[in-house]
């Protein structure tokens, strides 16, 4: 029987990326979070503050996928346009959510009230909830399947942790990996190999090759990964066995 | 009249990015150095290693950009199936290149010779010529206005630097930077209101906002971009002023 497998795609949303002058980093931090939920990262979509490409990107993800997430543009200045993108992919107004309006006129009690412009910062889509952010006040938008979080990563991680555990997910996909002072190219066939043998019907073990130079040398890691603890053991077990039957010594957790 | 901009898309392609296993790199690099091609990258999306993802997102975005970029999936191994997804996108067969061969044939010469493994990196799409790599022996690919890199951050640099100056483009986007000790939600009604006054018709001047927490202090980066150094420079000086009418004292490149 075939394990149902829970997706999420990922929409970033930032011109700041586009350009160059940001570096991502929810990329990894979210996949490496819904991994735990027992949630596979399917596919990722970078855009521009543009409305049209959010909403063709939200629509065409959430179609697909058990989860969409968002990234950026939910501050309180013009190029935060996400809620109205949004808004807009769903057919739906945009509210001023009275939850909202209240943690942000606490947050801001003491730091100058709240104005116009931080009041944008409690506009949902009708009908979404709000996602807990105890670091800067401004909430997360959950709105059915569609999580939308902060641009800004350590806001993201604080609102991750406030779904950590609510989302229905399968099994997380478990990974080991060893690492070989090989060229990969001298272990394709190796690693083509053990693949074929255990990946099964269902691809339920894979093997992933990550060339790497270093001090003068060349190296691979191999990871090996599996939502099953026996096959991926079984998996990793006949790999390492196989190279060092190569007379290729192998590290046990990467190199 | 209006300016030709050039687009760009980036297809980036692996399991260990969605796995959040590997930070990517080659966004942010690819980003910044079409910048100073004078093209914009317009859109990326984060595929894994599975021949129909990897079709439909190169079709997708060939279509509506002047350039393709791929990264990933070029080496030897068996979860290395970028050239043939994009021949399938392109619909014409894969060959062996012949220059390919002969530079992996020496590269490999005193390091234990071309294996039918090692081969498999001299394959291209069919109509294809390559993109030189000093660094590690297998090329580059490009295929009419798709360009084919490697994974490896370092090793796509090359690929890049063997690119430059050959793409045709328009103006670079042009960018200049202001720090201020500010909650962004202070000053976005301002920001607005500059952006608004320089944009013009055709969005030529935009003003991003990027908010910090640093030092138990908040603060925002504005960033001023423009094809037109003149529009630019007016912009900005607008930006200070106007900030420093309000008693904000702001730092020029940023804080």
């Amino acid at each position: 029987m075939s394990e149902r497998i829970w997706t999420a795609a990922l929409v970033v949303i930032g011109d700041e990326i586009l350009s160059g002058r940001t570096q991502d980093r929810n990329v990894a931090q979210i996949a490496a979070w819904l991994n735990v939920q027992g949630i596979r990262l399917a596919e990722v979509r970078i855009v521009g503050d543009v409305e049209g490409a959010i909403v063709e990107a939200v629509n065409a993800l959430r179609a697909r996928n058990d989860y969409l997430f968002t990234t950026g543009g939910i501050g309180p200045t013009h190029d935060d346009i996400t809620v109205d993108a949004i808004a807009k992919a769903l057919g739906v107004g945009v509210e001023v959510h009275p939850a909202a309006r209240a943690m942000l006129e606490r947050y801001y009690a003491k730091r100058g009230g709240l104005t116009e412009a931080r009041l944008r910062m409690a506009r949902v889509p009708a009908g979404a909830e709000l996602i807990e952010n105890r670091l800067s006040g401004a909430p997360g938008i959950r709105i059915g399947s569609i999580f939308v979080m902060a641009g800004v990563p350590h806001i993201t991680a604080g609102m991750l942790d406030a779904l950590t555990g609510t989302l229905e997910g399968g099994r997380p996909v478990l990974s080991a990996t060893i690492g070989c002072w090989v060229a990969e190219s001298e272990v394709a066939d190796l690693l083509g190999a053990v693949e074929r043998a255990h990946a099964g019907d269902d691809g339920a073990v894979q093997i992933g090759s990550y060339p790497f130079f270093r001090d003068g040398r060349v190296g691979a890691n191999f990871v090996v990964r599996s939502p099953d603890a026996a096959k991926l053991g079984a998996c990793m077990a006949d790999l390492a066995a196989r190279l060092e039957g190569e007379g290729r010594a192998v590290t046990d957790g990467g190199i």
